[in-house]
């Protein structure tokens, strides 16, 4: 029987009081790997609590990686489960220290992202990240902008500034977005970190642990990592890529109301153009009835607007938030993409409520956004540099997608396919079937080429024949090179599984 | 007797089906305010539940401010209550927009730090934040460090960098911390966005919801504002404020061992030196048992060093970093008091598996610090330029200091008293009991003096006869005015108080 000691007086909820007492059985030795517990109708009688309270406490453990469930055998402590002690306190360490990895809340989720910013060795060619070409930076232009900001009110620019953003900078987002056809009032208009940070922000906004979410599946990392990290919950509905198959490509319309029907959400991601990772673009028809759903429903839909204004060709297609009828739509979008990521300068636009809310949280994450960085570019905005350079920066990289495009048809071998994006950073490649992107990471790397591996943007069902190429960031000498390269690599493995599958039909005769 | 139905099979634990049925009721109106709502005996009796259970739902409801309790007269909803919808989804509104309103997340907290940061009116002598005097910000040498930066590395800085910090400023730290006798190497050592975004992410890394941390109270609200968004508990220690009447000043060390040893604690953030909001320094024998305690119960401890180099007067005390000799200590800090807030850059200094999962959130929530801001403050402070600044700040609001004290001494009625800061940016002034601070602040806005209430600091136990007045931002002249017309509002409503007092008693020899 479990020395379990529970205080029905407590605060403290019966199934937490359980569970925090089997984390302590288990960090002190009393249960081990192996050993088995009771079933939970047998613990609940025992304690005289309901069995659901038990269940309950058994499902936290389990998310935890501390027990685990063997169908018909029962319920049973894992080897090397990873324990989150709260009580009692952990014994110290030899030298008195403290053990840190036994205090840290649960981690989930980052290591994905982690992965996507790694440092390339020097001569690699990375196909792994969606970043802008550096090389392409008008950097005197944007010193220019600095020192012309500094100049007229350096002391405000290095005071402590307003939670909502910089009030000049404000002022040409709205210029800016007027311009675009989506007028935005200051009022429903917040300065923050960047999208990742507006993810954040949305996320202690709207949501509490145990709320559900639906995503594409693949999704961007740092969206799954948000939400992992506030014990969200997400669902995921699948991206078609495939526009013959499916009559679109994007996100599978007819499945997210499925989802939205059989769960309670709380919010909808999107990215409708260019999406990360797999460079699709939601037909108008499509975005039209996506709107619908979530108003019918009722859930904001969170539109991912980074990659929109680097559409490399085809027509522009209006954005969720220009379509949107019934106010469900709040917009995040950056200067990361177009102008500057080493800046971390987004913003969000949203109903005036939606706003002050975030603003208020804005405040409590960070108070306010790098005011030179926001003054810097309001500037730089001014002064038509961003025009100018978006211009630009689209013609090198509709370039550099066509070499890609070129290079794939030429260097893959049959079986491989991929996306044709209309804009953004990124394609997505299917290997043929049975191979494993991650696998094939490990050959190309040693030949110095690096590319994401499709699981590190699924949070359910990854597809391990799958991976993401960015060609942003990558002249059009090294796209070319590293494509040859990886076709190589591709081949090659495809022979040793032919010799692998002829041996081991060979092997299975001799046997027979 | 209520309509709720329980599903004892589902994953979501029966107190929290309760509640959000409750509030389901609430918002259909079938439940209104001044409704007499059960006895939890009662309720869990019809239930078939727990009576934990039902007094875990209605704990919830309380600090939703839906229901409350009257002693002897039972439980009831309330009037106006603020509802947070979670199902079913809420009807539409009449544009078919959606009700926002209805679908954040709990709003707890961020409230009193927003007042903090409010818009001063033209001509009114705020003593209400605790910012830097922009009047000698060295614009034109930092804008020399600008351009320096973009012109050697402009395509890095702008570029996408590491979550951990850009190199060249993690290096300059490096040697700044080891200048001051408390070294760290690189990979004990995180940029952030400032003190504040430091304790989101110790808050992400460590807390879940329902865990507890200890706290001086009062404190700084941005502490408040993330612990209550991330629904963390909150345990006060009191802050002697009168070291003559408790034997040193700073926090009381004897509740702090009493809170820890009764409860379950996670976390203590304090901040010794120039304590926001008193202004207290901790003595180092307090330090150091604190130290002790710390170890002992296996807690870390968060060291605020963000005012400790702005030392006006007496000997330098350690930090709690520099005396841990048991590593439990994460200090944060920042460049925004001793340099330029609008840049939001500080740092966190902690053991290497600490800023390793640090690294991660720190990814997770925005990716990384601006890095224009790194690259100017890095030149700043390898030109000798932050230290010059700050010998240069410490004379000024040394001065500041002494000017206001003296006005305090000229100008406060008998039963006032203050705390007399030996350094930072602000004191903390108690006036005759029965005063309200926040009803004071009414009369000296109309004369426009603004200062912070001392309800804005405490999290719990309000004193509210406290308020605290920031002397570092505003010039000699404006603080001894602000300081008199201060004192004159206060005698001006004590002689109010004493007319009331004598027509009261008056009226009550007319009554007996």
């Amino acid at each position: 029987m479990l020395p379990l000691q529970l205080q029905p007086e407590s605060h403290v909820p019966l199934y937490i009081q359980i569970r925090d007492q089997m984390r302590a059985l288990v960090h002190s030795g009393e249960l081990r790997a192996g050993d088995r517990i009771p079933a939970s109708r047998e613990l609940a009688t025992q304690l005289g609590v309901h069995r659901t309270t038990v269940a309950n406490a058994y499902a936290e453990l389990e998310s935890e990686g501390l027990i685990q469930g063997h169908v018909g055998r029962g319920t049973f402590i894992l080897a090397n489960s990873k324990i989150v002690m709260t009580m009692p306190p952990p014994p110290a360490t030899r030298n008195g220290g403290v053990r840190w990895e036994s205090l840290f809340a649960d981690e989930r989720g980052e290591e994905a992202l982690s992965r996507l910013l790694p440092d390339v060795p020097g001569k690699a060619i990375s196909f792994a990240t969606a970043k802008p070409a550096e090389e392409f930076f008008p950097v005197e232009e944007f010193k220019a902008c600095c020192n012309a900001a500094l100049h007229r009110e350096g002391g405000k620019i290095l005071q402590l500034g307003a939670s909502d953003g910089y009030a000049p900078l404000k002022e040409v987002l709205c210029a800016l977005l007027g311009a675009e056809g989506i007028p935005a009032r200051d009022s429903q208009l917040l300065v923050t970190g960047g999208c990742q940070q507006s993810l954040d922000l949305l996320c202690k906004a709207f949501l509490r642990p145990g709320d559900a979410v639906i995503m594409e599946n693949p999704t961007y990392p740092g969206a799954i990592a948000i939400f992992a990290g506030a014990r969200v919950h997400c669902l995921g509905v699948p991206v078609h890529t495939d526009a013959r198959r499916h009559g679109y490509a994007g996100v599978d319309v007819e499945a997210l109301e499925v989802a939205l029907v059989q769960n309670r959400v709380k919010m909808i991601l999107l990215t409708p153009d260019f999406q990360n990772p797999t460079g699709t673009t939601l037909p108008v028809a499509e975005r039209r009835r996506v709107l619908d759903i979530a108003a019918k429903h009722q859930v904001p839909v969170v539109e991912d607007h980074i990659y929109a204004r680097l559409r490399l060709r085809g027509d522009e297609i209006p954005s969720l938030r220009a379509l949107d009828r019934n106010g469900v739509v709040i917009q995040i979008d950056s200067f990361s993409k177009i102008a500057f990521p080493g800046l971390r300068v987004g913003w969000c636009v949203a109903p005036e409520s939606v706003i002050e809310r975030l603003r208020l949280v804005k405040q409590a994450t960070d108070l306010h956004t790098d005011q030179l960085a926001q003054a810097a570019l309001a500037e730089f905005c001014r002064r038509g540099h961003l025009t100018r350079h978006v211009a630009k920066m689209k013609k090198v990289y509709g370039s550099r997608l066509a070499i890609m495009e070129g290079a794939l048809e030429e260097n893959m071998p049959d079986g491989t396919t991929w996306t044709r994006p209309d804009g953004g950073m990124c394609l997505w490649v299917t290997l043929p079937p049975g191979f494993d992107a991650s696998e094939l990471l490990i050959h190309t790397r040693e030949e110095g080429i690096l590319f994401a591996p499709g699981r590190y943007f699924c949070f359910q069902n990854p597809v391990p024949n799958t991976l993401r190429l960015g060609f942003a960031s990558l002249d059009e000498r090294r796209i070319a090179r590293g494509v040859a390269q990886l076709g190589e690599v591709l081949r090659s493995e495809m022979r040793k599984r032919q010799r692998g599958a002829r041996q081991v039909a060979g092997a299975r005769v001799a046997f027979i």
